[in-house]
Order: structure tokens, then C-alpha cells, then sequence
């Protein structure tokens, strides 16, 4: 396909999914499909010829679009409308466009300093302490790909943090999180090779920050070394909120990274009015929320901003010849 | 912006990616701008009112491309032209403009048959023997976002298989790969706690079999457990390649995981005639290259294959009410 096709082709795209938009209330939410229905409808191999547009967007019409569940319909109640805006759509394919792709400062200067700036813009929309931000010092977000990413490169960090301020040579580590924690904790714990205590809930499905304290003087009473707690605003199964500024103050005083998992609810902190749902910030380690969940922001979009950078970087930190540059003293390297 | 300002400003932005590849010659093909550009030229916070899209298009022509490593220009020669096609601007929008999501086969069946039907596709591409595609059984590719997710990942499920069969209870595991290996397989490495030996080449730089064969017995000796190898198929800095038949008759003897990062030039394995750079491939437990480096795909778009999934789905499974569905025993669900 050359510019001149896809002058044409991309309009039509264009207009495909302006139709889509304004039409996705007749179609079913959910899917009704059986397992296999797509493997066997189309060939086994990929085809040797290319095939024309038109049959390719008859194929994504009558194969792909029955099997996928319509997060903008309407009538789709089970969540909220989420990774979608028409805006969003255009910013994917200007950078899609130009694949401006960047592995340090040097490669794209513009992707390192724009994600720089609006991670501190939002940063500061949610009431995030200067510390939290690139213009502050030590502290900044950076944007990956989903929230199970953010909560395992914070443990990872913490992780890190631990190692490097302990004279333990091997400390037995222990993360803790609510029971009613998103499953991704458990990920981020089995794939980061550190134990992990799901605490029970208290009458306002918050975690027990009694339980905690017992669960931690238990550990380290038998040799284990607690050294993460993550903290859930706004739980998956019933959108409940747990105490920061109590769980702030035990970590704090325990010397445990507290790392802040507002998924979904976080991206509600732009309302002024919800600030206080993270009072105790000041003392927390990291916290990450998904614009692309409810702030019109297309998939992939997850911020993760630390307190301290470092320990990240030290744990992604690499060397290797083709990834120096002459700047690297005076920028941030997002690996 | 509502649909039809979308229909508008979307072929705008059309119009603008066309007139970009066709034009991209006359730029400059690395930019010429210094630490903190983009950041002293745009405002501290984020506006407080929207502003209209002329505007935002002159800050992206003016303020963001001369930021951009233009890796479509023709005079681009430290790599190659990677991370693009028109085509793939189109699937993307597509994606994006239906906004798509999958957490489950449930979700979005297509989603997941998709992924399974178009790595099966480029598996046989590529030659991977049967026990690494889905139709297989019990193998299979799955789509990541970088070439170093893959290696964490399949590093990851090596832990988890080397864990779940030995009677050692805390075994201290090690991996190897050549010097001219990526930095990634270092992050890998920190990232899953474990000890990595960065072993020398021989006179092609290729890994050492020799020196290889010489470390894991040494470690051995010295108590510790030998689990993973990592093998290059075109290295970073010179295109090398580790000799992946002797060093699957090694790990297969040693009952080491042998991982095949062929991130870019595994892209020339579509080429018949390249087949013979993964001899020794029945004998490998996973392998993984990058489509959007060199197969006119956009980022991110890398695969990984594994000839047995299990300890992967094993070490990123977790269970949550939210996740259940009623065709989970029969259908394949990535996490």
C-alpha cells in the first residue's frame, strides 16, 4: 500500500469507525460466540497473496466484530465505557504515523520530555506532592502499558530499595495487600519471587490496617523481612477504598515501600472533591492509575509515578555502548 | 470532539501521515536539539481549556517532530526502516477506533483467536516446529509488547518450571548468555532475582559453548542451579550469531531452558533460506522475535513462543471471580 492508497483506504477507515460510534447501540453488548469460532473461519495459514481492502473490512465486519464485546455501547453497564475518545484516536495515528519510537533520551527527545510534561501535568491534577513530579527532583511518572505493569515495576523497586538498604544477605521478602487487591498483586508477587500475605478487610471492606500491623510483627518475629504493602483505591469487585493515611503511617514507621493501586478509581482524583481519598500521600513510595480506564484515553495508557526514580532505574538500569549518548548526564532515560 | 468533527480532523491527520512519508527525505534524519527543548516550550500544567485542533497540529509539527528520529527516512542506516507500514496504520486504527479490550477469551474471543490464529500463522513462517503453536497442543505464541517482555517472560516461566521440579526449596538459579547478548536479558535478570553469567565468544561471537559448558559445571560444583540460557540470533551490536543446535544438545543434557532472542534479524527467518540459523530448534523450550522490527508491523508488536505454556499461564495465573467465565476450560486465556 502506498501514501496515494491510503490517502483513500484511511478515510474510509475513518469514516468506518465514525459509523460505528454512531450506530453501536444496535448492536449486541456482549458477544455470542462458542470457543473456535474464529480459528475455524479463516485458513490455517497465512495467505500467500494479499488480499484487497474491501475483503479484508468484510472479514473484520462479519469475523472480528461479532466476537469482541462493545465497551462504548451504551447499554455495556458491567464496568464504564473505557480506552476510548475520538481525540485519543487521532494522537494513536499521528504517532502510529510517524512510528516515532524511543528507547532513550537521544533516539526521540520528544517522547522522553513530552511524557516527562504530562505525566506532571496529570501528576498535579490528582494532587500529587511535588515529589511525585519530574520538575520536583528525585520523583516523576513515566507511562507503560497497564496497571499489572505499574504495581510489578513498583514492587520490583521496592524490591531494590530493600536490597540495597539491608545487611541481610538474603532477607526472606513479604508484600502485603488486601484480600480484596486486584489479581495482578499476585502476579506482580509470583513473577517478582516474593511472598505474599492477603489481609483481611475491615466493616468498610478496607484493609485491616490491625491485621497488617499483627501479620507484620508475625513475619518479622520468624526471621521474614516485610518490606511492600499495596494499597487498592477503588477495588475491582466492590470499589472499595483503603485507609492511606493510616497505612502511610504504619509503613512509614515499619520501613515498608506503600505503593498506591488507583487503577480505575484514581483517574476520579481530577475532581478536587476526591483529593482526600489519598490523604497521607505525602508519605507514600509510588501510585499509579489507567487514564486509559476513564480519562478518554485509548489503550495503552497506565502512569506509575515514584516518589524516588532511582531504585527503578537501578533495577532497568543496563549498560551498553549503543545506548550511550553525549546528554545522558543532563536527561532521564526511560528504559 | 464529536463523530462528524472526527470524519473531518481524522482525514486531516490522513492526510498529514501520507504527506509525511512522502516528503520525509527533506528532513534532517536525527534531531539537533538540546536537554529540556520540549519541556521549556510547552505550559507547567495542563491547559485549563481545550484547545482547538489547528492549533494542536502546529505544536505537533513544530514543537514535536523536530524531536523525532525520522527511522522512515532514507538515509536512516544505523538500523533499518522498522516499526511501519500504511497497512499497519490501518489495523491500527481499526483497534483503537473499536477500542477493543481483552483480559479474557471471554471479553473479546476475537481478541484471543486472533492472537493464537496470526502466531500460528507466522510460527509455521518461520519454520517453529509444531509443539510451538497452538494448533499443537501445548504450545504457543502470544504477542508482547518489547522484544525484553519476552525474555522476562520466558526467563519467568523457567523459574517457574525449574521451581516446580526440583526438591531443592530455595535453589540458587542461574542464567547464562553470551556477552554480545541485548541488555535486556540483564534486566531480566534483575528484575527475576537471579544470578545471570555473561559468557565470552568465540572467534564467529558467537556464545561459547566451551566456556559455557565450563560455567554451568563450575556452578554445579559450587552448589548453585544452572536453569536458563539465553541465545542470540543476530546480536545488538554486530549481527552475530550463538550456535543454536550445540547449545540445545547442551541444554537438553543439562535440563536448562534454552530461550532464542532472535528479536530483529528472527524477522529474516521468513526467508527459507534462513531456516538453518534455528537448527537445533526441536530442542529449544521458547523463542521470540519482533514483527514491528522488520516485518512492516507498528509497535508493539513482539512475539513469544513457548513449547509448553504452562509455567507461564502458571506464574501470571491467578484467580478472582471477576475473571471466571464459562468456556474457560475450553478456551485459552492470556493474562
Amino acid at each position: 500500500m502506498d501514501a496515494a492508497e491510503f490517502r483513500v483506504k484511511a478515510k474510509e477507515v475513518v469514516d468506518f469507525i465514525a459509523d460505528y460510534m454512531e450506530t453501536i447501540e444496535n448492536r449486541r453488548v456482549s458477544p455470542d460466540v462458542k470457543p473456535g469460532y474464529l480459528i475455524n473461519a479463516v485458513p490455517k495459514d497465512a495467505p500467500k497473496d494479499p488480499e484487497n481492502f474491501e475483503d479484508l473490512m468484510k472479514d473484520f465486519k462479519e469475523i472480528i466484530l461479532p466476537g469482541i464485546l462493545h465497551h462504548q455501547h451504551p447499554l455495556f453497564n458491567a464496568y464504564f465505557p473505557l480506552g476510548h475518545s475520538f481525540a485519543s484516536v487521532l494522537g494513536t495515528m499521528l504517532s502510529d504515523g510517524i512510528a516515532g519510537i524511543s528507547t532513550s533520551w537521544a533516539i526521540s527527545p520528544a517522547c522522553t520530555e513530552l511524557e516527562m510534561v504530562v505525566t506532571d501535568w496529570l501528576g498535579k491534577l490528582v494532587s500529587l506532592p511535588k515529589q511525585f513530579l519530574h520538575e520536583g527532583g528525585e520523583g516523576g511518572g513515566s507511562i507503560q502499558g497497564s496497571g499489572s505493569e505499574c504495581i510489578f515495576l513498583a514492587l520490583s523497586a521496592a524490591k531494590r530499595h530493600t536490597l540495597q538498604n539491608t545487611v541481610d544477605e538474603a532477607p526472606r521478602l513479604v508484600a502485603y495487600t488486601s484480600c480484596l487487591a486486584n489479581v495482578c498483586v499476585q502476579k506482580a508477587c509470583s513473577l517478582g519471587s516474593v511472598i505474599l500475605r492477603q489481609i483481611e478487610v475491615d466493616e468498610n471492606l478496607s484493609l485491616s490496617v490491625k491485621a497488617l500491623k499483627r501479620s507484620i510483627m508475625t513475619d518479622k518475629s520468624n526471621g521474614l523481612h516485610p518490606f511492600f504493602v499495596c494499597a487498592t483505591v477503588g477495588t475491582t469487585s466492590c470499589c472499595s477504598f483503603d485507609d492511606i493515611y493510616e497505612l502511610s503511617e504504619v509503613c512509614d514507621k515499619e520501613n515498608v515501600w506503600l505503593h498506591v493501586d488507583a487503577a480505575y478509581a484514581g483517574c476520579a482524583l481530577v475532581c478536587p472533591e476526591f483529593h482526600y481519598l489519598i490523604d497521607g500521600k505525602e508519605k507514600i513510595s509510588s501510585i499509579s492509575f489507567n487514564p486509559h480506564k476513564w480519562l478518554l484515553t485509548t489503550t495503552e495508557c497506565a502512569v506509575l509515578w515514584l516518589k524516588n526514580k532511582k531504585p527503578l532505574t537501578d533495577c532497568l538500569g543496563a549498560s551498553a555502548t549503543y545506548l550511550q549518548h553525549k546528554h545522558q548526564a543532563e536527561t532521564t532515560d526511560f528504559r
